[in-house]
């Protein structure tokens, strides 16, 4: 096979077979194509699209070009959630431990951070000791002992994907729907799941913003995972502004604690019961999602799934006593600042994009694959579009390593909270809910 | 500048500006850019375009990023040709010779064969010992002694250029006009021209076989050309069939010296005679065409234009004997053999590309860029579209290494030559001229 024959041929808008997207995958693995071919091949897929069919066979390629979680002697299903990625979105932290404190496997592979949003891996990685590296072998036998783990996409999990995602990211064709939704689930299925539950993002700090392309994206992993015997339920969310208060990656994980033990943000927690909840039904775990809302909650407050989180911090190598005195354990930062509204009004807009990269840029996030990361910085935004504030009234504190970084970041704050005299129209959590069955809008 | 933001804004529909563009060009000869970022920044462009004005700027980069040669002491204009590559297009052996005795100076720079067309250089080192890898200065001074010389791209000139292109025949990305023009016109401006003239082909064995984006392509180089000052005369001809009878390095080499000699093939000697008629003109040797034709025949049938060859291959290290003994001089292929028409007709097609591909298969051409060429093997073709033929009666003679190879091309030319009853339409060699002035529709 010639790659310059495929790049051609998908340059002039025709198909490459299942065949040959097995004999790419396997064959760029084995280093056989040089990557300015598969460059010009991304691109040539960014314009011109994959079909179903393509992406479905481009998606077992990646799949098959690595191993596969197997989980089925543990007789449960095993469920997980993915987001497509965005700003102070800490709720893969709280999700593992508390759907596995209500008796659902949860084999949960996250990313690192990425372009302006956060990562889980990251985040975790703050809690001194936290190993996310563990091989195959470790994380099924930390499923089996405490129904989750928490780890990064080792070498052998889609390792066409790996390869084909650093491309990606270093060629300006991350953003193709196709790649997209063939590169997460690639992973996803080779976690053994019975079931999937995705956050696909939309608005100013998603990836896709636009809710049709988020559907389209949605639709495609729908089915992509029908088709492997693996049902996914989609929920649409905003990401219009940085979910909870905090972001930044010790921060996170501190929010994340104060979810589990049953408080945090409002909007962190909904997210969480719905995602949560979707994942429940998914695990035959409950009947309804009324019912496992009530669970969810109930595991909250018991405790119960805070106490998973320790077990779980505890087996990975973290220090466990994060979970009661996260502020002695967890980076602080040296220097902290308030950032104080200079007008009345109402909040118009707080532009995520814009705070995620107020995070790399007080020390918080890479600038390239190699870079270490300062897990104390960030902010704290304690406004919602939609708020009244006075003048005078804190917006945020900026969480920085010194006068220069706690400069740097009140800038950043000023340009990404907007002030006005008109109460902006407010945008529901969740938009969409996207099944196999169809698309239901929601208003929630 | 980071490459990244430049493939997104292109992939976007966006501008690169003068200036990013001339740091571009520096920066990647400089190596500090991966081919795989230049490669998915080219599909883009492959896709998104380039305006006149990043045309333009990208061909000056490329320009600027080598040294140009300077014959602005000679106190005569120097005018060269190029073709976009054909099949059997051996007229630049003829010309430069041709257009030097009728006193105008031309330093050529030709290629190597590319995909299904021959290269000039190929077929010159046919002859023992022709050295086309001069230096510049070299170059120069054979200019300045003979008036012509015959030379391929050193890494003196336009080095941005030669990188490029040789990773867009690696990435499928060479069909772009915008990337065509400001590769031709970067390197034809390094020769130090007072006029150019550019044989675009069309038809089926083009890289453009459509007219109208040969029009197109034809002129965005005139625009460069212009802005830099120096005009351009751009002639449409029909690639819909091989040139002449010879295809293949030798093969051409021999055509060429009938040619010089004051025969040939009609059609090769009408190109010449078409091409040369504009470069005296555009030279200011003669007044008019009319009169540039008149010199031209004079100078074949005088003996003049091979004389001057004779001096060129001497000076460039070759053997001059070929001049009068070709057979003896140029390798001859083991194997000939004729092939015959299983009927009578006419003959509808000749399909450049079937031909050109056969030149390869046959030893003729290169399948990696580090393969040698067997000079000797090709094709003589004895008909052209439109031609009677009765059964039995030959259409093509095959020049092989072997049996085997014998065989290969007795294929390519039965699938190659389509006969039928009808006779087919005849297709002008010469459909268009276009100036800085317009487009005038030829029916020659």
């Amino acid at each position: 096979m010639h790659l310059i024959d495929l790049i051609a041929r998908k340059r002039d808008g025709g198909r490459i077979s299942p065949d040959e997207w097995r004999t790419f995958a396997v064959d760029y693995v084995a280093g056989k194509f040089p990557d300015y071919q598969v460059a010009a091949l991304l691109m040539a897929v960014y314009f011109r699209g994959l079909d179903d069919e393509e992406t479905y066979a481009l998606t077992g390629a990646m799949l098959d070009s690595g191993v596969r979680l197997d989980l089925s002697h543990l007789g449960s299903a095993a469920i997980d959630k993915h987001s497509t990625g965005g700003v102070g979105d800490k709720i893969s932290i709280i999700l593992a431990p508390l759907v596995a404190a209500c008796g659902v496997l949860v084999p949960m592979i996250s990313g690192r951070a990425l372009g302006h949003t956060g990562g889980t891996l990251d985040k975790l990685e703050s809690i001194p000791g936290f190993n996310t590296r563990l091989s195959l072998d470790a994380a099924r036998a930390q499923v089996e002992r405490l129904g989750c783990v928490l780890i990064g996409q080792t070498g052998e999990i889609a390792p066409a994907d790996k390869k084909l995602y650093a491309l990606r990211d270093a060629t300006a064709t991350v953003e193709a729907i196709p790649l997209i939704a063939a590169s997460i689930m690639s992973k996803k299925l080779a976690e053994g799941l019975g079931g999937l539950v995705l956050d696909v993002k939309t608005g100013a700090g998603a990836f896709l913003p636009e809710t049709e392309r988020a559907l389209e994206l949605a639709q495609a992993m729908i089915a992509i995972g029908e088709r492997r015997g693996c049902p996914v339920v989609v929920l649409l969310t905003s990401m219009d502004h940085p979910l909870g208060v905090a972001c930044g990656n010790a921060l996170e994980v501190e929010e994340s604690l104060d979810v589990l033990r049953g408080g945090g943000p409002a909007d962190t927690r909904e997210l969480t019961l719905a995602l949560g909840a979707e994942m429940l039904v998914l695990g035959g775990a409950v009947d309804d999602i009324g019912e496992a809302r009530s669970r969810l909650e109930y595991t909250l407050n018991s405790g119960a799934a805070l106490q998973k989180f320790r077990q779980v911090v505890e087996a990975q190598g973290g220090d466990p006593r994060v979970v009661d005195t996260p502020g002695e354990v967890l980076p602080q930062a040296a220097e902290q600042r308030m950032f104080f509204s200079h007008r009345s009004g109402f909040v118009q807009r707080v532009e995520p994009r814009v705070i995620g990269r107020g995070v790399i840029a007080l020390g918080g996030g890479r600038t390239s694959m190699e870079a270490t990361i300062d897990a104390s910085v960030g902010f704290r935004i304690l406004v919602k579009p939609g708020d009244h504030i006075m003048r005078g009234q804190p917006l945020a504190a900026i969480l920085a390593r010194d006068a220069a970084g706690a400069e740097l970041g009140s800038a950043c704050v000023k340009e990404a909270i907007i002030i006005g005299d008109e109460e902006p129209a407010r945008v529901p959590l969740i938009s969409h809910r996207v099944t196999g069955r169809g698309v239901e809008t929601l208003t929630k």
